[in-house]
C-alpha cells in the first residue's frame, strides 16, 4: 500500500434497493475514515459466482496499483464454513469468499499468497449468519487498508477454490480454438479470445468465427457495420472477442452459454 | 460531531434515473466540501414512509457514531406545511420530513431534542415546491455537518409525528407475540421479534412460528435447509425473525403485510 | 479551478450492472486521487443524446462553481471520428462527445471556448473502439481536474455540434408559445416555459395551458390538487412548466413528445 488514500472497490449481488451496500460502507468508514470506496456493481445476478469473477476480471485493472483493494461479495455459501480469503498479488489485494470468484485473478496476476481471515478480532461482532459482507469482508478490507499485517488477521492457505478458466489455443496459423466465458445481460457472448491470438493480420486475411454448427461469421470493427439479424464477432471493451446480433440476443440465437466452444478459421 | 470527516447518508424514493440524487450531492459539497456522502438507497417504493423508516432502522447503526448525519427524503407532503426536522440523539443526527419516518429512532435511541428547521437562510433559494431534498434537507444537512448550532437553524419541537412501532410481547415461557414490520421486495415478511425474545434455548426446544391460520413453521438457520415450497422462519441480517419461502413470496403465500400478528409457540 | 477538492460528475447510459462506471472511476482516481466523483445518473436511455442533454441541464447548476467538471458519456458515435470535446464556461467545464449533448449549455452559459481533445498522451492506451468513457473522457477529465492547460490537451474549435433548443416566445400579454423539451419516464411532459414567462400574476389571472387540440388545462401548485384523470400543468423541480396526469402518463394521453408545441392562454 502506498501513502495515497486507499481505494476499496465493492462488487456484489446485493442489488441497490436495500441497506446492504450502505451498511458495508458505514463499517468501512468507521474503521478507516480515509478509505475511498468505489462501487464496481451490485447487480451481479444472485449468487452467480461466474458472473462476478468475469466482471471483476474486466474491471480491476482500471484501478491504481498498490493502493486498491477489490472486495467481492457474491457468496452462496455465507454462513457455512467456506473461508473468507484475501488474495495478495503484486499490484492489488482481493477480498471475498473462497468460492472460485478469484479464479481469473489466479490465472492473470502474480499471486504472492492467499490468506484465510481467521482472527475474529477483525470481524464486526456479532457476526450474522447471512451478512458477512458487513460483518467480515467490509471490516477486514478496512483493516487491510490501514496496513494491518496479514499475519495478524489470518493464516496462509495453499488450496484456494478455483474453477476452470480455459485459455484459447492457437492450433495453427489458420485456426484458433476458444470458448465462451460469459453471456452478458444483452445476450452478447464473450469469448476468451483476444487480439493476441486473433491479430489484425488474421482479420485482414478474412478470419471468420464459428460457434456451434453455424456458418462462420464476420469480424467487424463496430456494431454499426452489422446487418439486421446478422450474427457477427467484434472485440468488446474488455478486450475479448464477442459474438453479437444488433438489438437481439446472440445467446438465444445460437443457444450459447458459458463453456461453449468458439473457433476462428482463416481461409 | 468529531473532527473526523463528517458522513452524510442519503435515503430516498428518488430512483436512480434522474438528476435528483446528484443535485442533492452537489448542494452538499458546495456548502461542505469535506462531507463524505454515502447512499443508503434511493429505491424506497414511492412515498412509502414505512419502508423508509424500516430501511433506516436496519442500516443506521453500521455507521460511525458522533460524525454521521442520516438524511431521509421520502416526503409525500413536500410543498405542504409538514415540518423539516432534525432528530438529535446521543450518537447520530437524523434529518428529514416530520412524517413518522424516524419513528423507530424515537423508540431505539436516546433523543436529546427534535429541531424544526425554520431559518430560511440555510435553505437553497428559491425553495421549490417539489424538491426539498435539494433545497431544504441537503443544505441543512451540510450546515449541520459544519457544526452550525441548531439554535441558529430552527427551534425545538416536542410533538414530532410518529407511527405505532409495536414491540414483541413475551406472553409466557412458551409464547411470544409479535407482528410484521415490513414485507421486502422478495416477499420476505420481517417481524419485530429478535433473538432477545426467541432465544437459542427456545429454538433448541422446538419453537415454531405461526402466522395467520397456518400451522406453525420451523425456525431454520439457513435458507439452504428449507424444502421447496416450505414456509419457514429464520433470523435475517438485520437481526429480526423473518418468514420466507425459497424462491417464492411468503407475503403472497400467507397474505402477509405490515401489522399482521406473528406468534412463537414452544411445545 | 479553485484549490478545493475538484468534483467530477458522471452522466451516462452505461446502466449499473456492468463494470463500466467503476472502470471510469478507477481511471480518474489513478490520475487524480484528490478527485471527488459524483454520479448524476447512468440510466439515461441508451444513446439518447437529447435525454442526456436535458438531464445535464436540470442538474448541473446544483454543483459548486469553479471546481466542478461535468462529464457526459452518451455516445452513439463512439469509435467514429466524432470529436471528444471540452466546453469551458465561466463556472464549469463540460467534457463529452461532440454530438449536441451540450446544446443547452451553449444556450445558457457564457462559453469561453470549446476544445477538441487531440493529444493522445492524455488518453488511456490502448484506446478501445467502444469504451471512450474509460479511455478518453475519464482520463481527460482527471487531467483537467489537475489543472493541465487545455492548450496541452487539444485545440480550440468553433463549430461544435448543437441541436435546436427552442426558447419560449411571449406573443402578447395573454399568450405564450413554448414547446416540449422532454418526456420523462413517468410520461410527464416538460416544456421550455419557466416562471419568467408564465408569472404568478398570469396564473392568478387564470392562465391555462393548451397542448395539441385539447381544451386548455389548469395550472396547479401541487400534484395533490389534481383530480383523477386530470391533465394539468405545474412547475416542476427543474423550474419548467410540466404537463402531467396523476398516476398516468401525460405523454400517452396527449401523444406528446419532444418538439410538440405548448401554448399558455390568459382569458
Amino acid at each position: 500500500m502506498s501513502e495515497k488514500r486507499p481505494i476499496i472497490t465493492l462488487t456484489s449481488d446485493f442489488g441497490e434497493a436495500d441497506y446492504f451496500v450502505g451498511a458495508m460502507k458505514g463499517v468501512i468508514l468507521g474503521i478507516n475514515p480515509a478509505a475511498e470506496i468505489v462501487d464496481l456493481t451490485h447487480l451481479i445476478p444472485a449468487q452467480d459466482v461466474y458472473a462476478a469473477a468475469f466482471t471483476l476480471m474486466c474491471g480491476y485493472t482500471a484501478f491504481p496499483k498498490n493502493n486498491t483493494i477489490h472486495v467481492v461479495v457474491v457468496d452462496p455459501g455465507v454462513g457455512t464454513d467456506r473461508r473468507p480469503i484475501m488474495v495478495m498479488t503484486d499490484d492489488y489485494n482481493f477480498i471475498g469468499p473462497d468460492n472460485g470468484v478469484f479464479s481469473y485473478i489466479y490465472q492473470r496476476e502474480h499471486v504472492n499468497r492467499v490468506v484465510n481471515f481467521t482472527t475474529e478480532h477483525y470481524f464486526r461482532q456479532p457476526v450474522s449468519n447471512t451478512f458477512h459482507g458487513r460483518d467480515v469482508f467490509a471490516p477486514c478490507a478496512a483493516y487491510v487498508s490501514k496496513l494491518i499485517d496479514w499475519r495478524m488477521m489470518g493464516e496462509e492457505v495453499s488450496d484456494p477454490v478455483r474453477f476452470n478458466t480455459p485459455m484459447p489455443v492457437v492450433v495453427s496459423e489458420k485456426q484458433i480454438r476458444g470458448s465462451i466465458l460469459h453471456a452478458d445481460r444483452f445476450g452478447n457472448l464473450i469469448s476468451n479470445i483476444t487480439s493476441a491470438e486473433l491479430t489484425e493480420d488474421l482479420i485482414r486475411a478474412g478470419a471468420r468465427v464459428r460457434i456451434g454448427t453455424r456458418q462462420p461469421v464476420r469480424v467487424l470493427t463496430h456494431f454499426a457495420e452489422a446487418d439486421q439479424n446478422e450474427l457477427f464477432a467484434y472485440f468488446g471493451s474488455a478486450g475479448f472477442l464477442e459474438l453479437a446480433v444488433p438489438r437481439q440476443s446472440a445467446a438465444k440465437m445460437v443457444e450459447g452459454r458459458r463453456g461453449i466452444e468458439v473457433e476462428v478459421v482463416v481461409p
